[in-house]
Order: C-alpha cells, then structure tokens, then sequence
C-alpha cells in the first residue's frame, strides 16, 4: 500500500522527541491469536478456560420481584395448541410435557453474562410474522407472559425470562428480504444476525449502519429493540434515523406493517420509533427495512497512548476538527482496560509505553489518498503538539481489525474474570471519565477492592465511545454481591443525574436499570410510557418485570 | 480561488465536443437580481407585482368540513381569561371583543400559498412553555379548539383554522437557550426562525442539519412537527435522527419535558418522536435540542444540463459513489421548471442550451483542495461519458448561492402565476419523473392545459431532491378548481400507491392529503393512530379537521 508509506514517511518527518508513530510488523504476529478471540456466545461457553459459574435465579437475586398472579400457569393444552401453531418440532422447546427438555431450556433462560436467570421450561420459535401474530393472540387471551429474545446478548438482563414466561426465540426469522442497490435500502426479517447482514451487504459495497462486539450473535431485530448504538454511531447516526420502515406484532396480535422502504414518508405518526428502544415491551419487531451506507473505499484505524483524560478530549476535538467527514470512530480505553485484554488475551500490546489513555481513531471515506492525507495532518498536529504520546497506525485491513480488537474485545475479556456491574451511561464529555476514578475511589474507601480473593472486586475500569459521550463504567468482581451493589447504586445514578447524564445511554433498561429511570427521566415522562404500555398491552404480557 | 481554477482547468482537459462545463463571469452579474427574490412570504406579499387573489374561504372550498357542534364558541369571558394568562397586548390579537381587529388577524387565517383561509377571530402568541401550557390547559377544560402556528409557510394547510380555531402562534418563543461547541449541540424555543439559527450557528462554525427554501420565516418547532426533510436531508439525514431532545405540551397543559442533550439516552419510551411530523395534533412542541455538525470549510456547487431521465439516473449514482461522503444535494429540476424561474425573475440562466432535465450537486466537505478532487473526477466521468451535456460551476459562495436560486426559487416562482396544486410524494427513483410526464398527458387529454386564459391549467412541471426519490409535482393553474382536482385526484394517489410510494414524502398531510392517507398506510396503521390522537388529545381540540 504506496498510500500508506507515504504517511510512515510524513510521521517520520513530524516525529518529536518521546513521540513515535509507527507501522508495526509485529501486529501481523498477533493476529492469529486475535481470531481465536472470538465475540459469540457459544465460543465462550465452550471455552475450557472459563470456570463455568453456578449462576443465580433471578428471582433469587432480586427476591423483591413476585410473579404476577394474573398470568396463567402453562399447561399441556397450552403446549399442544402452540405446536398446533408452529407445526415443526424445531420451533418448540417444550419442558412442560416433556421432562428430559431441561439441559435443552438452559440457554434460553441465561443471559450472555451468566447474570440473570429465569424458570421458563417453554421456548417457541415462531418462523413467519403470522406464526408471531398467532402466538400473541392466544397468549394474550391466555394471559401467558412472554419474553421477546434475539441473539440473547443484552447487558440488562432484558432478553430472559424472570420466572415462567414463555420465551419467543427470533431465531428462526432470519431471512434477507431484499436490497436495493440504488437506494442501499435492505429488508430483513427480525431474527437475522447482524454479521449475516454485514457480510452480505459487504458483497453489495455497503455497510450496515450499525456495528458493535456481539455482531456475531446479535439479532437485527434486537438491534432496533434496544435501540443499539456501537461503533458507527458517530459517523452514521441511531437507528431512529437508519430505520426507514418496521413490522412488528403487538400483544394482541395485531401486525404493525409501518414496512417502508422510503427515506421520506410524512403520512401520519412515524409509529415505528416506538417500539425502536421499547425492548419488547410493546411488541415484537418481526422485520425492519434498513437504510445502508456504501461500503467505504478506504478505512484507516490509529490507535494512541495518551498521558490524561484532559488530552483525550483536546485529541477527539481535533479529530472532529480535522478529520470530520471521514471520522467514522473515536473510542476511549483506559489502561486498565487494556492491561486486562493483554491479561486474558495473551496479545502482544501494540505499543511499547503504559498509558493511563488510550484511544482508537478511524477513518472511513472513499478516496484513500485523500483520508491518509488528512490523516497524517491530523496526526501530524496531535504529536507535534504532544497531545497524544505513542501512536500505530495499521497497514492493512487485517491489521485494522486486530486494533479494533483491544477495544471491542474488552467486554468479552471481563467476562472471563468473574462477573462484571455494567454502567452505560452518557455523560457530557468534561466529566465522562471522572465516573470511574470516582466510582474506583469510592469502592476503595469502602474497602472492597484488592487483588487478594478476599476483596469482592477486581478492578474498575472504563472505556467507551468518546465520540458520543458514552461511557461504559465497568465494576469487575469476583461475585456479584449486595454488598459491592449498596456502595455503588444508588450512588453512581446519583451522580449521573447531577450532571444532567444518561443511566442508560445504549445498554436499555431492562431488569438491571428499571428501578432507577427516575434519575433520567421526569415522573411525567415514566407516567406517559405507562400510559402507552397499559395501551398497547393492557395485560402486561409483554417481557413483564423489566423497563417501566 | 486558486483551487476552483484547477479545476477549471483540468475540466477543459477533459471536454469532449458538445461538452462543455465552464466558469461563467455573468453569474456574478445576475446575483444582485437575485437578491431582491427573498423567500420570506412578507416579501411575495408586499410585492406590487403579484395581483392580490382573492382566497377562498377553506369551509366554502371543503363544503363536505362541518364545524365540531361539541368545541365552544369563544366568548368575551374566555377572551378576558386569555388576556389575563399571558398579560401583555402583543401576546393577544382579539377580534371577539375587538371589531377592529379584523385586518390584525387576516394574516393567522391565510396561508402561504393564499389557498386555505380560516375564520378564526382569535390570535394567542404566548411567550413561555409554562404560558403554552396554561392556554391549552384552559382550552382543553373549555373545549375551545386550537390551531399551533409556526412561520405559516406550510404547504398543507396545516397551519391555519379552518373555522374559529384559536391560532397559538409560536412567534414570541423565539430565544436560542444554548449552543455547546464541544459536542455540536444547539437548543432553542420551538419559535425560533430557522434562518436565525442558521446565522448563529455560522458564526460558531456550525451548521443546522436541515435547509430549505422557507428558512427566512419557518419556525424550528413547525420544522419539527412537520418532520421537515428539505435540502440537507441526503447529507445529515432526517430530524428523527439529529432532534437529541423535545420539550412540548400536550392538550391537558403537561409539559412533555424530553429536553435531552445527549446523543444516546436509552431510558424508555422515545416519545419525542411522536411530536415529530405530528403536525400538532398532539401537542405544541416549545423548545428542542438539535445535534448541529460543523460547518463544511469546502462547498461546491455545479448545476448542469441532461438529455433525459435516464441520463440524470445515471448522474446521481455516479455523484453517489465518486462523490460519496461529500455529495451534500442533488437536486432534480425539469427545464419547465427552470424556464419559469427565468420567465419570472429575469434571471440569467446558467446553461446557453436547452434541456428536459438540470441537477444541482453539491458538495460540502473539510478540505477544499480533496473536494475539487473529487468533483474534477466525477466532473471528467459524467462529461466524458456524456451522462451530462453541459454545466457550470459555481466560482465562489456568491455564484454557490445564485445557482441554488435555480432550484430553491421554483416554489416562489409558482405562486407568481396564479395557483398550485402540489403533490409532493417519494417513489422509487426508477419511475420518479414518470408521474409529471402522465399527469401532464392525462390533464392534456381531459382539456385543460393551455397557454390560453380559457383552460385552467397553465403548466404541469417537476423538481425535487433526487438524493432522497423525492418529487415536486407541481400543477400551475389560473385559478383552483374542481374540474382540474377531479381529473388529478385520486387517480395521482392511486398511481403513487401501485408504486409503493408515499403520498407525502416531506410536506406532510395537514388538510390537502388528510382524506388520502389510506394510499400509503393501512387500515390497522390509521386506526392505531387514531388511537394514540385519542389518547394524547380526547377532546380532539388540537388541530382538528386535519391530518387523520
């Protein structure tokens, strides 16, 4: 890649005393070792090295949560009339009438974490939006309580059941609809994975306008539910604004066809957008229509060390300054952070130093010459400026994505250590970082951080997408433990309100957050999202205990 | 400019007989004509040139429209109580207690177009969100009927009374509250005009996401309960995806304090949307916090001849790709179009030939010297390829802006010459233009088009924003009438609906496309929003007679 020494060259000439940016031989070693690091579920649950953890009942964890009497209690006429429905036998896991179906259940009751855990001893994976539609219909004249799941890899414990609520698996949704080369326009059942739809539209040269870790296991339809924001979001926007067009079944059935493949559409209510972000608490999104960006020509990925969270802002402002419309990421990672990918990982870190920051630019455009030549401005004056320290820029494609791996593996990694609190929190950017100091700080006075088994917590950490404000707060303990959570919660929202923050800026509500909407949203607001759930499911069948 | 002569340069290089694309020095000299063609409707109005219509009163053209018995008359009790609410002279216009006021009042009644015209003999303009909040509350308790204004530049008629609605004009809420640089973020009073924010931002080196012709008057709160698309849409995409926050009212007076600054706040229901494009039905948004990019340091405008529809095909995905994270509009004008924005100002026109199709491109990106790149390369492809057939390139900011006037000046131009009966729709792009050419053949054959003062249609002309498959059809007639809307109407939606398109793509449904609703949604689609219109809004006093 010509383009490319051109620019080892230019940063040669810049280079000042303590400020190295290089292309690295190395990173192509570590590579291989990368792929094995695999983001989906089922790789980490068949990795020896993970200890398997007994996890805890929800319903224990949270002994405060009681069933609802007024849901029904599933029977075997319930179970014969859903396989009436659903006809196959792959589309009903059925542990009410048939016993041996329990090791078969499990993955449907435990969440990604192993965190939350549910009863349900009955899963449906309905095949069409009509089977969808039919499964509701009866559930809700049943009053059986059910829990919309896609790839099942929430960070809130809203895609599991609580106690007995039948499990509507999108699984078996997973067709590519259509594509429209001209308008990047792509139509998709809910249950198609986001790195299917990746890969596809790849073949087309576009881009799905979404990217984050679990794409491997992910649904798109899960996507929408907890309105996911990822990686892209700086440079493409939410999915409010990607979303053209939903299907989705309401409780009682009735199919939302709002299918638009229009970019403008200014004919009523745009209704869709309520249930992006509602986490299945009002219906279950069968099929979306996605506007697609073209697949960037050129893509370049640096990775920096920077010596403080002061020079990380100064470091994104110029890039927002400089690179602008080709800035497609800018994500922040703390030493800590990337001290633990190292840890678990085994990966040669890619650069020599130690810094308390570390953060991760890229670049997406469509002519090459040109993003390398603002590129090499921008670092050009980050390091002359000595905003940043230490810097590598990757060569190749192969090269980009093992950068990306020190920060999207950072989630996987904390999982192999134990459990981890998550806070995903939007913060304005003066005060982002100061979060996890404060909250590390306050952990530490309590007594209970240390590197002795003894101490309940490991290490605090935190890293996110700086572009958006979004932080994501990261507790890692060797057990989940109330007395770990009375030191943090209510504290920790407390201090996001202050500050007029976010205490869920991607990650949902779920179960983990829905006690705490109040320190982001007014008693007005949460009356008025009851109003619209007691409206669109007046009989709360719909993922019951979680969100509001 | 140094680099736009580059440019220049290397497109001479390129030029193939027939082809020529040129920097033109009397662009500079029709500027100053230009000029003097605002686009604020207090200009057109004052303008000795155009004959004064009489407009029709909106009852007597909509005979089929019958007063709600169930809303209140205003009496001079309600008027006092007004007068008492929001104190000062200038917040109220009365014409109830005032028999003089008749002429205040005219203007609340009467839309841009002069084509809907209400009764109303009462104007509020209150000048806070708590002043907001108790007017509606009082209206609500007394059934008084309410019409929400903004800059009364909407094209639907959704803006003014129909009979004796009470006009809350939004006009005194008016005050920028913040501008954060750091993360782009600008919040304002819903009654802000457009063009002022515009300036403000300019000068922080911002610019707002959306731009259209009505800037000088539209409020950003009617932007937003229109879901405006305008001009900027292709670039930075739509309001539902760059509105971070919404403060509005609701009829019982709740203030719907939404006002997030956040790019990502996933706690609950996203109600905002609802208010978005919601055309006051629900609420009068009062205040909104709109995420602002930086301003472009490069922008380029070319405005060129094509031979046909197929050709202008062509143009745009090519400007798609080569063009790509730069390409800020393409904009579609049809050579009646532009012969008419020439017939009525006099202006210059930028091409010597003539053409059935012109498209404006523009480019805005962070570095001139990489955009002219880029524009020379796709300038050299489409010229050598002879997609296109000649164009020019705008030389500076000045020159930009008098080419924009080519485009932006058709709606103005139109209401010049009489009326117009304006379809603005989204259909895929394949079959876009198609609808002029078949509306224009099936009004020919019913009689009606003719350069005589007898036939009633003077012209049927096309224009639109090509990026976003949406098109302005637009039927210029003498005078409205039945006749001419009975050959047009329904068969135009019926038509848009074989297609799949939307009926309204950007201007919304207001009263002209409220009946026609049932050709882009369905019937399960109308009833849950008539269900959310209940539930928001049970007495039906906000804007009612209008949208669904």
């Amino acid at each position: 890649m010509s383009s490319t020494r051109s620019l080892s060259l230019a940063i040669r000439r810049a280079r000042a005393p303590r400020i190295r940016c290089h292309l690295r031989p190395q990173l192509q070693s570590f590579l291989l070792a990368s792929r094995q690091f695999s983001t989906t579920p089922q790789t980490r649950a068949a990795d020896p090295s993970t200890p398997p953890k007994q996890a805890n009942f929800t319903s224990d964890a949270y002994p405060s949560i009681k069933r609802n009497p007024s849901f029904a209690q599933l029977t075997a006429e319930h179970v014969s009339h859903f396989k009436t429905l659903l006809g196959s036998e792959a589309a009903v896991i059925d542990g009410v009438t048939r016993t041996d179906a329990a090791d078969d259940i499990e993955p449907f009751n435990l969440d990604w974490m192993r965190k939350y855990r549910g009863h349900t001893r009955f899963v449906l994976k309905p095949g069409s939006t009509q089977e969808v539609s039919a499964v509701l219909r009866y559930c809700n004249e049943q009053k059986l309580a059910v829990v919309p799941q896609g790839g099942n890899t929430g960070l809130v414990g809203g895609g599991v059941p609580v106690f007995d609520e039948i499990v509507v698996n999108m699984s078996r949704m997973n067709t590519i609809r259509s594509f429209d080369g001209n308008s990047g326009v792509l139509v998709v059942d809910g249950g198609v994975i986001l790195e299917v739809a990746e890969k596809f539209l790849a073949e087309k040269k576009h881009v799905f306008p979404l990217d984050l870790g679990a794409k491997g296991s992910c649904h798109i339809g899960g996507n929408l539910s907890t309105n996911a924001g990822g990686l892209r979001l700086l440079r493409y926007g939410s999915l409010h604004g990607n979303c053209l067009g939903l299907e989705a079944v309401l409780a009682d059935g009735t199919i939302v066809d709002d299918m638009c493949t229009l970019r403008k559409n200014n004919t009523g209510y745009d209704l869709k957008h309520l249930f992006i972000g509602s986490e299945g608490t009002i219906g279950i999104i069968t099929g979306a229509s996605i506007i697609c960006p073209q697949k960037p020509k050129a893509v370049n990925v640096a990775y920096f060390g920077v010596e403080s969270y002061e020079q990380l802002i100064k470091a994104f402002l110029e890039a927002k300054s400089q690179l602008s419309e080709i800035l497609s990421a800018f994500e922040l990672m703390d030493g800590r952070s990337q001290e633990l990918v190292h840890n678990v990982t085994g990966l040669k870190k890619p650069l020599d130093g130690k810094y308390p920051f570390y953060c991760l630019v890229e670049t997406s455009g469509s002519n090459g010459e040109h993003d390398n030549a603002k590129l090499e401005a921008f670092l050009e004056h980050v390091m002359g400026e000595e905003i940043v320290s230490d810097g590598v820029l990757a060569q190749d494609e192969t090269q980009a994505q093992t950068l990306w791996r020190w920060r999207e593996g950072i989630t996987e990694a904390l999982s192999h250590t134990g459990g981890t609190y998550k806070y995903d929190v939007s913060i304005p950017l003066s005060e982002l970082y100061q979060l996890v100091d404060d909250t590390r700080e306050r952990l530490t006075q309590a007594g209970l951080v240390g590197d002795d088994e003894s101490y309940p917590v490991r290490d605090v950490l935190g890293y996110g997408h700086m572009g958006d404000a979004n932080l994501h707060l990261n507790v890692s303990v060797r057990q989940y433990s109330k007395e770990v959570e009375k030191v943090i919660e209510p504290w920790v929202y407390e201090w996001i309100q202050k500050r007029n923050g976010s205490i869920s800026a991607e990650h949902g509500l779920g179960l983990a957050k829905k006690e705490f909407i109040g320190y982001s949203k007014s008693e007005t607001m949460v009356r008025l999202m009851k109003q619209l759930k007691t409206l669109y499911d007046p009989n709360g069948i719909m993922n019951p205990y979680k969100y509001i």
